[in-house]
């Protein structure tokens, strides 16, 4: 801005960034361009008529409801449906402890406005979730990357966390890693933070999105007092519908719904009943399994063309659910200079280094299965390989 | 919390508190009590049938966009709506400049995130919207509350809030005084405010609710690049879509996006593309229309109560538009002792003092005339004034 400009910006607005994802995805959004960048689920998965009959259900039940203002803590139908779930994933909560959000982005949002302090410390996995740390960012924290590895955060390393106002972590099919904690490094973890009194922010939203078996239970079904778990119906049913949720403990409940209603008074109310009149007939105990299996189908064509294609010195972990694999590459290959040539190639990823809270590694990309076909995801890869080839 | 708990709150924390509205509300939604505490549109005004068809048109036209991610700006052709209808009311607007938000409280917050440091000052009118003072409390600044009268902020008050990071105006039938700055006043703040470099936050959510001839232009389109206009789809077609819209100088946009993208990566998409389906063609041209004349009958049905029943001593102003009449009591007469009195004789209000930044006016109430029938309004002056004399 020019030395006339009326505006001074506040101190947080210098952490605020545009997001090197939306600007790589508005790049690769060329027509010819196979895009493995996208975190966006798959819209042949959209519930698309069970939408337009629930959407009728509201308009003609409850229409005057649907459209006025609302609760800030949530509908408490969709409350009550959220509590009973997690309830039956080994979860104890209450209702009262389910705060509706505009989606569970909102939810790392009030998070870091109730939690973060400028100058506290929040701990992350690394690599960990980009939105999170821009969610994070504004309340200007100091970030501190808990070391992982395969499985997670080290345990013999959550002591570089002391004093955090809490760790963040997504113990299921990480975004990016993929990776999903084991049940015996749930509860080390879950051990070393009460230990060290270091309270969790668990992060899920990709949990019911597993392939062969269910992920353990959750890191709050541990430790209910110390943790805040964020969930979201952006997976299972469709993001543009912008619906999550948070789950507190008692004490914090009070602040997050008044940080909520600052926010944006409630979440539109016409979605959440709409929502709920998808869900509440067991309609996700049909559909998502639908999802996992195209997912899964996905994931195994990506595993194939990786195993097929890639150069030597590639390393990967077969991800057993979600949506990404995560690739290392030879230790000399910066990934972020190698985007431009993919997508010459015709393919592009997201480098890995936007992903890092600290000691960004430059040869590691993440690479998304779930909006492209086999036949995509096979051309993408060999596309991605020959220019790994180029490169060397 | 205990001493036990593992979290610790955050400074701005302590600044968060329940809305003293939210909480009346939910005392006075007791059956058989007249409610004129509410700050809720009609639902008698909602145009469900409007809604029904164009969800129906949305989903079946444009189910996968309307339902994945999307663009953290907001959908391209309501923003082009946007700019283009308050060009009609005579602003220099570019939908570049135009950011749809979950709700024009969600603005206020983007607003206070990104101009607002601990210990910066605020101005605001006396008294202002609750809300706002909600929204920017959060970030900590000292409020000023700039002196007012029946037609909005005194010109010569204006040099108190000089420094602030800007003043915050309702200039249209504010929330909670009902007053409308004239054309003259207008002219008068802005100049003194461009001659003091104090730049403008004008929210406009009830400009459209005029009675018998439309608010003269907003301040925005005296001063463009000193000011960020906020709009809102609440109170014209329905609250619980939560659509907004917040326009900014370019040179702001920027930093409000990213702002807006960390909050909740954006307003979900489908209420997007459903208003705009419903809007598109001029249906407001009519439907606002029907609004006007509804409110201003119960604004009639109120004046004539007030006149008819209200005791020696009182005084308001008939607001122009909107939906709130705003009465002083006699000086001694505390608003908040005599609210348990009115409920005790069936009728509620909001009291006053809630709406000062500093200086709060006991003797004052809010008076809202939209969601109650004339019947309803004529039983609750009469039960009002009624409880006013017993406390005398």
């Amino acid at each position: 801005m020019t030395s006339r400009t009326p505006w001074q910006l506040a101190q947080r607005a210098h952490r605020m960034n545009p997001s090197i994802i939306r600007e790589i995805l508005k790049v690769t959004e060329q027509p010819g361009i196979i895009s493995l960048a996208g975190g966006l689920p798959s819209p042949d998965g959209f519930p698309v008529d069970a939408m337009r009959e629930a959407t009728a259900r509201v308009l003609r039940d409850t229409p005057r409801e649907a459209l006025q203002y609302a609760s800030s803590e949530g509908l408490p139908a969709l409350r009550e449906w959220v509590a009973a779930m997690l309830r039956g994933h080994g979860q104890q909560v209450d209702a009262a402890q389910v705060l509706i959000t505009t989606g569970s982005q909102q939810g790392l949002d009030l998070v870091g406005k109730v939690l973060v302090d400028p100058g506290s410390r929040v701990a992350v996995e690394s690599p960990t979730y980009l939105g999170a740390l821009q969610a994070f960012a504004p309340y200007e924290p100091v970030f501190t990357a808990v070391d992982c590895d395969d499985d997670g955060p080290l345990p013999d390393a959550l002591h570089t966390a002391e004093g955090a106002r809490f760790l963040y972590l997504l113990p299921n099919f990480q975004n990016p890693s993929g990776r999903c904690m084991s049940e015996a490094r749930r509860a080390a973890v879950v051990a070393r933070a009460q230990a060290l009194n270091l309270p969790l922010v668990e992060d899920n939203p990709y949990g019911d999105l597993w392939f062969d078996a269910p992920p353990p239970p959750p890191l709050a079904a541990r430790w209910a007092d110390g943790t805040v778990y964020l969930g979201s119906f952006s997976k299972v049913l469709a993001p543009g519908l912008r619906l999550g949720y948070v789950v507190a403990p008692a004490p914090l409940v009070p602040k997050l719904l008044q940080a909520k209603q600052a926010a944006d008074l409630h979440t539109p109310g016409f979605n959440q009943r709409v929502v709920h009149e998808v869900i509440r007939d067991g309609f996700l105990d049909t559909h998502v399994p639908t999802i996992r299996a195209r997912y899964k189908a996905q994931r195994d064509a990506m595993r194939a063309a990786l195993e097929a294609h890639m150069p030597a010195g590639c390393r990967w972990t077969v991800p057993t659910g979600g949506m990404f694999f995560w690739v290392e590459l030879p230790a000399n290959v910066d990934a972020i200079a190698l985007l431009p040539k993919a997508v010459a190639n015709g393919v592009a990823f997201v480098p890995g280094a936007a992903f890092f809270a600290e000691q960004a590694r430059a040869n590691t990309m993440r690479l998304s299965f779930v909006t492209v076909s086999p036949q995509q995801i096979e051309r993408g890869i060999r596309a991605l390989a020959a220019a790994l080839k180029e490169a060397a």
